[in-house]
């Protein structure tokens, strides 16, 4: 797995990484006449000048990320980086010599230091407590370096390379081999910390061992990180390993978009810089364009405002807006044929990076060239083949539906199979509920992952998916998730009127089938399109079937008697239920049950069918939680005790709407009088949806054959449908 | 209390009450040239004409609010009164000729109606549950009415005012003393709905009535309304009794904003006719203009987005930018000297209202004199002659603080003595609750008032004040609390970096005195000011104390140990502690105790001196809310147990930021190092506040004297300070 680098194309000119001697000769004669290049550009000299006025401190390293140290060496290389940038754009020796003065300030600390004191990461760093941050270091202290290469003298180098970036991309490589030689965001990191810094050295060696990892390291293949995901189970490793395993030929990211926002930074950078020194590499044609699609695909995965749906561990409100997109839709742009609706998304980020590639999406947006980025219903399938399932996002009026049919997704993976979250003009409705960490933030177990996050945040039961017998899928261990996938069924969204996701898991449980259906319905009579969703499953044994809905919002009103509880109780011991409050319950009748709700001013309603004696539940999150790092949020779980076979139907609906200034309520009451399954075998699940304007919908949908081409005809009480393909939807 | 209305010059010409003849010439002439008012015509004559196009509905009156009747009814008032206005300004018969027809519908309908088949109001209505929406629908008819005046018929005429607008009339007032004769918003509605179509149909007699109330009406003085108000106890009753008793003469309306914003529509439309028709009674100069003071006195009452402050019954989010606040602003403007600050919030209102006062507005916009409306800090007097306490709002950077020693607040009162409430940049931190209701969303109760806002939102223990015993402030007695009101003491807020404001309380328990002083101070060293809170206890008995803080937000860390119980508690049986769950608790050591949390992306640090062995109670509301009609916010309650004289000290702070998308997190910790008493006696305060850099400021308050040129000198700790005035700040 190791190619020898051919020089012909290569240069050793600098800068030659993100900015090039053309780049800047043309940046320099735009200057003035690019709007969002030029504040760009104020802004950063504006931060850089202050940075500088206020002067340079490099301490000893000593604390976890919140932390003064961690927090100030962040600092550091995010500055050198943008004041490198700043010398060669403005010709300032100002900012080169603050870049130079700071790197001698590292030189000269760096080869003093122990590995950090804090001791919680499996691969601590120097400057950092873990590797991954002194990586982050590096990705953009190499650009600085580049930057301010040809202000210093040779000696002046050779001091830099010798005394920090050799010994520190040695410590961060073959120091941390559990770190470096791995697939996962944070060797991808480590990977493209030393290929930027060889790249700026012009050592090919170090360029090697960044694009095809160390040679020689063998690792115990049983051997975990911190989140309990396996170092390295089949030897694959470093950038292009990093590059194959991860994106799916769609470009999904298996950890998710919040995971791939953070590696798309080294991924994007690295593949820049190789595009520029080592063009024959054909870093952006590799696996059929996958780092272009990829940017496609994040931008797709996220909401009306840009925010990122929380698939696996996902920190809300992290969105397009991130200073990592930005370098990845320029980058994407200038090196993926200009694809003209990347500027919509450079216009909402108002800002470019200051670079070749800023400089062509600047030029772009002045001659007019920007289209619309227009999100439709899409599927991203995961796996490094794209045959290990998918996620299928269904968009339909403002309602964004994500729904989860993936691989396990790496260590930052949730046990949640066939989940799915809802959005509404960009407010998440019906959540996931991400991930139990304050990130940055230290006063919260230093802002790194709480143990929450394990014991609730990726447990199935706080999930929008079904538990079997109050257990999550797949046990709850890694070790069995991440061997299976979920099956891709249906996805079909050519009638933006009835759009159909479908797919099945049988390996989350051992002899228990799940097969979930989502359907968006956009009924004529109505303004808003709703949700049909069917979970069916079949199983050898008889158990206990949970299905949680995570409705964000105040209750209004549910359409049956329940009681509420003195005090709340705890409602399971592990699992996730532990930290589940029950608050209130109700046993079904075999009616459906309606609940009601009201969130930011909108009228929602669910809808379930029920069978006789299910219980219902009103469950909070927040129990056992000693430290108050849980959101108090609802649930409603609808609980099917003792069935082999069970099937979950359900409507969502965004009905109407609240003004707290008018105080009018528009549509307060939901559309759907009663759902029934009409219909129900191995072959078909038939389900028949009442309007209140006493229309009737009626979806069917095979089970066992998703031909789109097969000829289907079945006999609901004396009535023949027949039809072409998976699914019909009659109107009657 | 009558007078004889003369009728020198009164005009019987139409339109007169809300447009003039001049006007809608005015106004004609101006079309297309006045950008605001053009909108606002558009969009109306949008709305009307969809609503001529759908055709009128009058149905048989069944609904409560929310329910369908009731909601096309008032929708009909709304409509039938923007149709008026479009015939004028637009001459265009058809909405003429649908005021026309609908009136008759109603003409038809109304005198087969039995009173309103709901029976939960004190006063029920005809066309709707209650004679309160009963007269709102006549406020607006009025307008109607004299809209299409001239293009009625004689005989038309006739038939409305003999068949519906007479016996309307009658109904509510002779038919409903108990609703009419009144001091109160429902009875300022009453008799402005029969003082404009005593305007309208130029019936004196009626206006009379209006104005000065029925004659021989003998109520029990001990008669209730729903929410326990007394209905009539001093005899008080018509328009200007209405005027002259809620609203004090800085313009304060005793039942708070949110009720203020209700009843200024009817005030000022009301004042507006007569100022038209009857301008010898010149209701604006009443009471030293006292409707005018009315209108900035409410906008000084909302925060930064213009939203009320949350004073008595009042629902969050109703703001400026209601209906009737374009009302109140135009009206203010046009009849209270053009004063230009209105201009700029009838541009964030981005619309006028369409008559005479709306043109003004637009003219004043098109001219370029609007100027910006600064809100400063503010006292507001409550009381008929400014002597029941006030309200006090400092205002320093993003914090907005309102504090509270007012009187009762009629029936729409708390009992919430000296509680306060703080707000950053527009959003509520330290949280009044507000109301338990969800105005006019039917699916909560019928859109009413739900049991829980007198069993939990009117508590004392629902507030940010002192409860004595868990007995809420008048032992939760409207009877007793309306008797009384606190005391102001110090109002100073001359100086941006030190405003003081400070009242007592000595009526709320007996036997015991509570004195509060806010202290508001900017710290050059800091970005923010932070709140000084200082609660001084008095009593002759040994109590227990509780001082409930109600932050919003997700806890981030405190910097004391406290043990999560393993299910809620219920906190108490009555008084509103019967809504509130224990889920943690701690014992303190006399040290200061510090909660640090996080909203809506900012830090805010709560720093307060405890005595050895108080409680620390972690609460959260919702406990005995069988229909989940309460929102579960958390509280911190500081308990003081077996003292006679307490002294609560603490501080607020919000000193940082986060970003979900930089993921940085910015002063995430407060700048106070620690908070002492230095010095408490009957005479004299001292609090001595070490910030985070070693500088240190000790606030003095004098406890007896409030003489601002008092000279005082008082040592502590052998150190002699001097000052002269109520209070001083030392910077050491
Ligand atoms: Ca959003
Ligand atoms: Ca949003
Ligand atoms: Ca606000
Ligand atoms: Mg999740
Ligand atoms: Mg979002
Ligand atoms: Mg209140
Ligand atoms: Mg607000």
């Amino acid at each position: 797995n190791s190619t020898t680098l051919s020089n012909v194309n290569s240069t050793s000119e600098h800068p030659n990484l993100i900015l090039t001697k053309q780049g800047v000769k043309d940046i320099r004669v735009n200057l003035g006449s690019i709007p969002i290049f030029d504040e760009s550009l104020t802004e950063t000299k504006a931060e850089i000048d202050t940075e500088i006025e206020n002067g340079i401190e490099v301490p000893i390293p000593k604390d976890y990320s919140g932390g003064y140290t961690h927090e100030r060496h962040k600092r550091n290389f995010l500055v050198m980086q943008k004041a490198g940038v700043l010398y060669q754009i403005l010709n300032d020796e100002r900012y080169a010599k603050y870049v130079k003065d700071m790197l001698f300030e590292y030189a000269k600390m760096y080869p003093t230091l122990p590995v950090h004191p804090k001791p919680r990461s499996y691969a601590r760093g120097k400057l950092f407590w873990q590797c991954l941050n002194d990586s982050n270091w590096m990705v953009y202290t190499s650009q600085a370096y580049d930057c301010i290469y040809d202000y210093l003298t040779g000696e002046e180098r050779n001091m830099l390379e010798n005394d920090l970036f050799k010994p520190f991309a040695d410590f961060i490589s073959k120091g941390n081999p559990q770190f470096f030689n791995r697939v996962h965001n944070h060797s991808t990191w480590g990977n493209v910390a030393v290929g930027m810094m060889a790249l700026a050295m012009d050592d090919d060696s170090l360029l090697q061992r960044a694009l095809y990892g160390l040679k020689d390291v063998n690792l115990n293949p049983n051997m975990k990180d911190n989140d309990g995901g396996y170092i390295n189970r089949d030897g694959k490793v470093g950038f292009f390993a990093n590059l194959d395993e991860p994106f799916s030929p769609d470009g999904y990211y298996t950890e998710g978009p919040y995971y791939q926002r953070y590696a798309s930074y080294p991924f994007l950078i690295f593949a820049q810089a190789l595009q520029n020194k080592k063009p024959e590499l054909k870093v952006f044609q590799h696996k059929d364009s996958v780092l272009l699609k990829s940017v496609t695909a994040l931008i797709n995965l996220s909401d009306a405002d840009g925010e990122f749906f929380l698939l696996n561990d996902a920190q809300k409100g992290m969105s397009y807006y991130a200073r990592s997109l930005v370098s990845a839709v320029d980058i994407a742009y200038h090196f993926g044929g200009n694809n003209p609706e990347l500027l919509s998304i450079a216009q909402k980020q108002g800002k470019v990076t200051l670079d070749d590639a800023g400089l062509a999406v600047a030029l772009g947006i002045r001659e007019g060239k920007t289209q619309p980025f227009n999100k439709n219903s899409i599927e991203l399938s995961d796996g490094p083949n794209g045959d290990q399932g998918a996620v299928g996002i269904v968009r339909s009026g403002d309602l964004e539906l994500v729904f989860k049919y993936t691989a396990h997704g790496l260590s930052h993976g949730h046990f949640d199979k066939l989940s799915y979250a809802l959005f509404d003009d960009g407010e998440e409705v019906v959540q996931d509920y991400g991930l139990a960490r304050f990130v940055n933030i230290e006063q919260k177990g230093g802002g790194n992952y709480l143990k929450e996050n394990k014991t609730w945040a990726k447990q199935t039961i706080a999930h929008n998916t079904l538990v079997q017998n109050k257990t999550s899928h797949f046990q709850g261990k890694y070790d069995i998730g991440s061997k299976h996938h979920s099956e891709q069924y249906i996805f079909s969204v050519d009638d933006i009127d009835l759009q159909v996701a479908s797919a099945k898991e049988n390996k989350a449980y051992s002899e228990t089938q799940l097969h979930r259906t989502i359907v968006i319905i956009k009924d004529e009579e109505y303004d808003n399109p709703y949700v049909l969703d069917i979970m069916r499953v079949t199983s050898e044994t008889p158990n206990q079937y949970d299905l949680p809905f995570y409705y964000l919002g105040q209750i209004m009103q549910t359409n049956f008697e329940y009681s509420k509880l003195d005090t709340p109780q705890v409602l399971g011991k592990a699992n996730g239920y532990q930290h589940l409050y029950k608050e209130a319950s109700a046993t079904a009748s075999g009616d459906n049950i309606k609940l009601n709700w009201l969130l930011n001013n909108k009228f929602y309603t669910y809808t379930a069918t029920t069978s006789n004696n299910d219980d219902i539940i009103f469950g909070r999150i927040g129990a056992n939680d000693p430290e108050f790092n849980l959101r108090n949020e609802p649930t409603l779980i609808l609980r099917k005790k003792n069935f082999k076979d069970a099937l979950f139907v359900s409507t969502v609906e965004s009905h109407g709407t609240y003004s707290p200034i008018s105080e009018f309520a528009v549509n307060a009451y939901s559309n759907i009088r009663n759902v029934s399954v009409i219909y129900n075998s191995n072959e078909y699940t038939a389900v028949q949806i009442e309007m209140s304007h006493s229309k009737q919908n009626i979806f069917i949908i095979s089970n066992e054959n998703n031909d789109s081409n097969k000829e289907h005809n079945l006999s609901i009480d004396d009535i023949e449908y027949t039809w072409k393909g998976s699914y019909t939807l009659i109107n009657l």
